[in-house]
């Protein structure tokens, strides 16, 4: 059945990619949102074909979609239509469209496809993760590496202030921020990154169940900013997403500075 | 005579760029050069590329690339083949080429070319900024603006540590950290940022000089961290990129915070 929802997954996957790059030049039809983030042509549009697809296909199931949801089941599909929105809306390909199969709080089917470079991620329970058909594992870095790479997402409204972490944190590792978590996350989960810090939403957030379930089956590992597992249908603590080496001292510095 | 440099500088960008997307997708040959920073072989071979291009054009005059120089006259062509090889090395499309005629000091002509979404920036002295044929202006809007972006660059190795500096700005807007200061100067330029702040590099990093005069030339504002004029033809004193109107409080800030 895994197999089912993850065909499923892909399918849909490369439908929103379509949608993402047909609005990419030109008018995105870019606005705000009430809490001040942004919503776009692409987003609602693939929101809406997502519940579509999944009536259709799994009509017991939920949907949990950044713009739009439906549903009580404890089988929930939990999307971000195009993760880095303000990047998507300011013509920079980033963005990456992000779905998952979410069963009583745990990600058990799960894919990130960017559309710009046409990389498809995934991963189901116990089954390892891949990119386009091979398999893909997280790099042994640790954050001081040659080539290490971290991504510090941050804005103003973000849950938590980790400015303070960041400063400690980028004295080890360089730093990037490309505006999408997910599309971090990915890159933690193919080995180009060591580390990626989401501080959180103050709204509802739990659209990185995707990269919950990709990051762990490339073997590296995904908690709230305190370390603890959450659940990927509701709100969440922010994420710690990491090649697992880096973790632990990533949580150590992250717990001296945390502040709401 | 600007025209005829600005036609030189466009038609070599576009050269750069097809090798930029040719080493994109499989082994880009990325490796570390002696102060950590990488190189692919699309650096070097662009690098190649533009001096046997300005030898053939413009015999007199010099050339600073990233990777290789000659001459030393006072009009340098000043360039950086791949802006943001981090990221191209990785797979991920922000890079840009970016390139400049500097007389005595002051960039008179700059273009900066994004291969991936086929967007070319350019700008004469005296003549405005343009992508791809159409005048861009900066915005006008202050760092707490709703839709307000700045790119804060930072690695370890950088000339000073913004850190502290970016915790109090970061307050005031949404951040990002494309990974190529170039592109995200191009994006102050045509009104989709801000700012963008440089923190400099230990060794030579004058190949800002495209974005100095392209952002200046749409309205803007360049200077040092100090908010000093400086020369583009030799190691800076990184940068502020900005739209004007944030420039004054964007400088207080970091002067309460700057440390080498």
């Amino acid at each position: 059945m895994l197999q089912t929802y993850l065909k499923f997954a892909k399918k849909t996957a490369y439908e929103a990619g379509k949608i993402t790059l047909k609005y990419f030049k030109g008018d995105n039809g870019a606005n705000y949102k009430y809490d001040k983030t942004i919503v776009t042509k692409a987003d609602t549009e693939i929101n809406t074909l997502l519940i579509e697809r999944v009536k259709e296909t799994f009509p017991t199931h939920s949907v949990d979609g950044e713009e739009e949801q439906f549903g009580n089941s404890n089988l929930v599909w939990v999307c971000d239509p195009v993760d880095g929105t303000a990047m998507y809306a300011r013509h920079i390909p980033v963005s990456v469209f992000s779905l998952a199969l979410v069963e009583d709080g745990k990600p058990i089917v799960g894919v990130i496809y960017d559309a710009f470079t046409d990389n498809m991620y995934y991963a189901v329970k116990c089954g390892g993760a891949f990119l386009n058909g091979e398999k893909i594992n997280v790099n042994d870095s640790p954050l001081a590496g040659m080539q290490s790479i971290a991504n510090f997402d941050m804005w103003p409204g973000a849950e938590y202030n980790l400015y303070p972490a960041f400063g400690e944190l980028g004295m080890k590792t360089y730093a990037v921020d490309l505006g999408s978590i997910i599309r971090s996350a990915a890159c933690v989960a193919n080995g180009d990154f060591v580390l990626a810090i989401y501080p959180g939403t103050k709204h509802k957030n739990c659209d990185i169940a995707a990269a919950k379930i990709i990051v762990e089956e490339a073997g590296g590992k995904v908690t709230d900013l305190f370390g603890n597992e959450q659940r990927y249908d509701g709100d969440i603590n922010g994420a710690i997403i990491s090649n697992g080496v880096v973790h632990e001292e990533a949580l150590a510095i992250l717990q001296k500075y945390i502040t709401c």
